[in-house]
């Protein structure tokens, strides 16, 4: 068993649903990291078939104490099936095991296993425990925080969801050694997000850490990983269900969705799609007279030495920001068809602001690669 | 357009979510009905087949004046149709039409399509507001109060859902004079139940008003919806995810449900299963020990006074009773395959409890017809 570094803990405060999520080495073989489970249930471990043979056996041993039974299920492994087929799935193995409302689902993966996971665990018999083990850079410090769960729709990615809190989040460092160095490039997407919304400082600290982080250094990981998580924590602690301010953790998701959308899911990983898109955001921030004009090409620059696309795609030869603002208007933060984009409107503070429509038209056209 | 005689209102008080319930005739014409869904914003009317051509374009005309634009979408009509494939249909409209966040979906029919529609709306951009308007004395009593939303699973009834509680519910009673005298009588199931689990003087008024009940005298049917309202609305008000004494609506649907899935959805109607199932759960309450040997069978004389069926169906020839405790294990109140029965344990309240298998064998056996 590896040894233990020392666990740092960041409390996402909701009420009678908050949660820790811990963050540490060796986090995934120790039983305590699952105390929150109640003891004498059965358990589901969801996975899918790329982590589930580096680490399911030894979650499956770590919560044998603990559980009655442990039950596992691997999905395929991809965005493009994050979908209704394979959440059945999830639903056939839980009522094929009898499972009740005390079983506890953990869902061990990325964020297409967070999210899946997490929805079949709102749905099920309207509702049952979860536990998220996220294994990619990108799960740890965004989509296993805060509840949110979805499956995508052929018109929409995350159309169909629920909000639903886990009861903990357990954040093993260690996992991260086996995740593709694109993958990992993908997660640094959102964590260099949380800079331009929240905190000027960590966007300095990031430029001067990159090559560390590309580099698994742990203390810088950890260090990356707990300021995420503690900035995610104080947005969905302020607004749960995202009536508002938590927006803002969408910083260039709004062109990201219609990059994924328009090329079709899992052509571009998502946090690629949210680096072009911040790109995108930031151009259209400025366009707006909110930030001056070296701000977009240093958030660019720093995303490339993350190794992330810094340009759109072109979605489409004849109009492509028709193509945008088309996949745009299905976003679930538009309103009556106009677009909300979050854009940075001061240093370390992000806004919920509609645009011209000319004026969009124009950071696309100059922001995709031709 | 129809007088509307005096609106009554019950009051689900659910904090942020507490909502009224309206009941009168009238109610389905007037526009303040729904005067609780935010003006200007979209609407999708989700109806059936069967009930469309009678109310949808009534309804319709009610919200042109609070809707920017109001679609409709009619669905199969029938308990079989409760499932994915239809649920999707609804995704489906709601994105073909550009919905946003603030759309409202209105559920025009009896309970599958309010559990259908409800948990569109719970998962649909992760929740978006809702307004029941139940057709049938069923929903009205019972289905369309309580935010209880799911649809069913081969494996069973109602597995995958959401707690979500509607904007209003809407019950006029003019309706109910289209309603088939079968499913009239499923309806009076569900209110006959309200009187063993919670008001010993309301089941001695319904063995008065049996009669003039069938033969939809309006002031009867009005004081059985709002007395069955209320009962439900302050068991719901006290526990709104079921964490126990919620529980309690449950009586005869344990045995009920089996019926249900025994004989393939929609063979029984779910009220016709309920009667049966509560005369079993009676039987077992006085095998327990728990009521007087006379007060299954008057139960059971007020559900065929009702229209209804009052022994159960023979769901396997060879082993009748381990074909229902199977099936029963998959109910959602079972944990670690042990079945929660409610039963009534004194006049006018019921509990939640155990019983041991032979005994239960027994209880089938007297009360299922061969």
């Amino acid at each position: 068993m590896p040894v233990i570094s020392q666990v740092q803990q960041v409390q996402i405060a909701l009420g009678e649903r908050s949660y820790p999520i811990r963050i540490g080495g060796g986090l995934l073989d120790d039983p305590a990291s699952y105390r929150e489970a109640p003891a004498g249930s059965d358990a589901l471990i969801v996975s899918n078939e790329t982590v589930a043979p580096l680490y399911a056996a030894r979650l499956s041993q770590a919560l044998a104490a603990r559980h009655r039974q442990v039950h596992r299920l691997d999905l395929p492994d991809g965005e493009e099936h994050k979908t209704w087929q394979t959440l059945n799935r999830i639903f056939d193995a839980l009522l094929g095991h009898g499972a009740d409302r005390k079983t506890v689902l953990y869902a061990l993966g990325g964020g297409v296993v967070g999210d899946m996971t997490g929805f079949a665990a709102a749905c099920y018999m309207r509702g049952v425990p979860f536990i998220q083990v996220p294994t990619t850079l990108l799960a740890q410090v965004d989509s296993s925080v805060g509840g949110k769960t979805a499956i995508n729709h052929p018109l929409g990615k995350n159309m169909i969801g629920a909000f639903h809190q886990p009861l903990a989040v357990v954040c093993d460092l260690d996992v991260l050694d086996t995740l593709p160095a694109r993958e990992l490039s993908a997660g640094l997407a959102e964590v260099i997000k949380y800079g331009p919304i929240a905190d000027p400082d960590f966007l300095d600290w990031i430029e001067v850490h990159i090559e560390a982080l590309r580099a698994r250094d742990p203390a810088a990981l950890a260090h990356a990983v707990r300021r995420s998580c503690e900035i995610k924590a104080a947005v969905v602690g302020q607004d749960e269900r995202e009536a508002g301010l938590r927006a803002i953790l969408n910083f260039g998701h709004t062109f990201g969705h219609a990059i994924e959308a328009g090329l079709g899911y899992g052509a571009w990983l998502h946090g690629e799609a949210v680096a072009a898109g911040m790109v995108m955001a930031a151009e259209l921030s400025h366009a707006l007279g909110l930030v001056d004009a070296g701000f977009a090409p240093r958030l660019a620059a720093l995303l490339e030495r993350a190794g992330l696309p810094t340009r759109g795609a072109v979605l489409d030869a004849q109009d492509n920001p028709g193509r945008y603002l088309a996949l745009m208007r299905h976003d679930k933060k538009a309103e009556q068809g106009e677009i909300r984009f979050v854009v940075i409107d001061r240093p370390g503070h992000a806004a919920v602001r509609a645009a011209p429509d000319a004026l969009v038209r124009d950071v696309i056209e100059r922001c995709c690669t031709r």
